[in-house]
């Protein structure tokens, strides 16, 4: 299907006020930041953003969402790859974890949806929202929770409970949303070389064999 | 030095509001979280929370710094323990994951600390505070990264950049502080079977031989 002129420049137009949303939360919070604050930055006026959220929740949950669109397809081409599942595991691992840096607000802001549906932080009517959010999130996180129990049966993966690792590994691969600061000049190498490293250690941690 | 029945009186206060302060910080966030959030729930007085903590700011320093004591004292005893840094790391490792567990509040309320010091949310003379609190905190980083470090030179882990395999481990060990949650009837030996898990984890992370 081939969208018309109109429908892409809309599809543009909320595209940046996501993105910039993003930033907004995720420096700020989603408590501290208002609809306003978004306008502000993104240099339009409030009538543009309610023209596609309603409110502030609307717009969060458009950020979660997009946020989770963007790294399901990113990990899709590699979900049903053929082969052992360790070898799929390490491509999905891969690219989760090169998503953790270059796109770090979003990640950051799904994270702080997740926290907020944790703490209960949230309307009744929020609440149903992030429901669904958190079920589309937990649909990803399945992905790397089937393959993980496959390469275990295929004897390339050696660890006891399956949740508690799952847990373990999730927070190895997401680290780099909290420290990772890119540097002047940075290339998509370096970026490389760092996620390698973590994947490798979420790989020994799994139980996998050394490279060699 | 044995405390007069005063000053235990006046230590318990202290801590009880700090308790009660971590959970409100906890659960709302810094930012939504009130003096009269804590002292409604402490069932006090503001004035009795002013008498100890003369703003938000001070009582938010507080609970972080009391944290931060607590799981010291509790890595103490085997920060010298003699012998091979594996088994010293093994020893910290587990008794710092432990303490997710068991003093999660505290450890969110660090762990929020930590955020707030990334995002630049704070007024200059918070931000000099909270420098204070941060350098706190990456001294008893470095313990874990100088003992890490030791035991690859001894030979008995294996990875390749120490810092980012520091920020990994780091991340899997404190894991649990977002997702565990008490269970009923739940013992020391189900927490410690948590934790091992974890451990073991984050061991094999390292590149540590596995256990025979």
């Amino acid at each position: 299907m081939t969208l018309s002129v109109r429908e892409h420049v809309a599809d543009d137009s909320r595209s940046d006020i996501l993105f910039v949303a993003a930033e907004c939360f995720m420096e700020r919070g989603y408590n501290a930041t208002s609809i306003d604050d978004v306008a502000r930055r993104l240099g339009a006026t409030k009538g543009r953003i309610y023209h596609y959220f309603p409110s502030k929740a609307d717009l969060f949950a458009g950020v979660f969402r997009f946020g989770m669109d963007r790294i399901f397809a990113a990990v899709e081409p590699y979900r049903n790859m053929p082969g052992p599942a360790a070898e799929r595991w390490k491509k999905l691992a891969f690219i989760h974890t090169v998503r953790m840096m270059k796109s770090k607000t979003l990640a950051k802001v799904v994270w702080e949806g997740v926290e907020m549906h944790l703490r209960g932080a949230t309307t009744p009517q929020q609440r149903i929202e992030l429901d669904g959010l958190i079920r589309y999130r937990n649909g990803y996180s399945d992905i790397f929770r089937e393959t993980i129990a496959q390469a275990r049966e295929e004897g390339d993966f050696h660890f006891a409970d399956l949740g508690i690792t799952v847990q373990a590994m999730f927070m190895a691969l997401n680290s780099p949303m909290f420290w990772y600061v890119p540097r002047p000049g940075e290339t998509d190498e370096d970026i490389h070389n760092i996620a390698n490293q973590i994947v490798a250690f979420a790989h020994r941690g799994l139980g996998g064999k050394e490279e060699t």
